[in-house]
């Protein structure tokens, strides 16, 4: 899978992308990245791409036509048509069910706004999806550029290693993670739960299911009701979850 | 202000931190960056720092002494009690009102976990806050800290110059941004907005307002609700809004 940023910060941009995870799976084949500096689309000798908005007002805009030429570009380099997606509070609440139904593309295109902003015909030319990371506001799209793409990449085959495993994978059940220990033992006076050590396995993955509803429970039952909703609590979940306090509404597992 | 970063990857982190308006403010001396690296704490000359998890699984974990002696190296530097955070899909998610509230604090410690995650006392013993940025799944945790330090270090006094604006200030007060445009006045045969073009400053507002309620309106309605509870809509807005078809609830308006 190819992904391919347009931005005014490119070293910003390829350091990230070739460090760790991604930029080993780049390496063996697994991922392509391309990064394309839009002021090299300024059509003036000072890369100047941004001026002040009609109507007035703070800030300062970028210009239509850098844009525009550099997604042109781009696009042609890639060969067919391909989705161009833009981040902005504007946008779609990015979730993990967007990031699975994205890694199944062949080339995506990102523009990374800045702090200035673009113009909106622009932005109507190229985009075709707007998301949002989160209802926070940041000075500008890379870094929500980045956090989409890496949460895209990870889901494409053989880009994780078997080490690099799913540890972080709440969300794709609806339950946070259950705690997770390593040597030492004993750690400070603070011993590794007993049942890890024990060797016995269906008890080992009864424990970390408990504590997996717990803490969803505890932190983020929202996430209990989804996994209700999409019947992935099994009769057992419900009795332990209801021993501990919580009973799914009757609209959920009608 | 101060962020002091622990990461098994400081080049990313001082690379994106260095870069942008960040980067100049820090060089302006309004807000001050230390990236430790966590390997530096490992004990042993290889610089191995991760093991495997008590109770089988897949991937690896980091151990609890590296992440806990690094710790308490920066929280010695820092010379004052602070809060170390921590980013997890187990987290209280993050939102703007949390960046306002953490840009008050003199120095903030923020631990990455990567794809492995981190002992589980490691995280009792340093960790006072946990926040999401967002329900998906990310390889490590430098891109969600990026993005907190990125919402939070932009509120702090003096980051933003007047040019670096607030045009991503959605949230500031619940509403989504109008469209923004620059020159040409006309591009590709898209023309700009001609009240944008009148100078007739009171006529521009009611538009650029009434093109925010209208975005709002259609891609966030749950942003509405929040702007109508905190007392944010005019009489006016709210007129606007009934002819557009939006109407608070009862509960939202009493």
């Amino acid at each position: 899978m190819n992904f391919h940023v347009m931005t005014l910060f490119p070293e910003m941009m390829e350091t990230v992308l070739s460090t760790s995870i991604l930029g080993r799976a780049e390496k063996r084949g697994c991922l392509g990245f391309t990064v394309t500096n839009i002021r090299d689309f300024a059509g003036n000798r000072h890369g100047k791409v941004d001026d002040y908005p009609y109507g007035g007002g703070a800030g300062i805009l970028i210009q239509p036509a850098p844009v525009v030429d550099c997604f042109r570009a781009v696009s042609e380099k890639v060969g067919h048509p391909c989705r161009c997606i833009y981040t902005s509070p504007q946008g779609k609440t990015f979730t993990q069910e967007d990031a699975w139904e994205l890694s199944r593309e062949e080339d995506l295109i990102f523009l990374c706004g800045h702090y200035e902003g673009i113009d909106e015909r622009a932005l109507d030319i190229c985009v075709t999806d707007t998301y949002s990371v989160g209802d926070y506001v940041l000075t500008g799209g890379e870094l929500p550029v980045l956090t989409m793409i890496d949460a895209i990449a990870r889901l494409v085959p053989e880009v994780l290693h078997n080490e690099d495993s799913n540890l972080f994978d709440s969300f794709t059940d609806h339950l946070l993670e259950y705690p997770q220990y390593t040597r030492p033992e004993v750690y400070e006076g603070r011993a590794v739960p007993e049942v890890l050590l024990s060797g016995h396995h269906a008890k080992i993955e009864e424990w970390r299911r408990k504590q997996s509803l717990e803490r969803t429970f505890a932190k983020r039952p929202d996430l209990l009701k989804e996994a209700a909703k999409a019947g992935e609590l099994t009769r057992r979940d419900l009795l332990y979850l209801s021993e501990i306090g919580w009973w799914p509404d009757e609209e959920e597992t009608s």
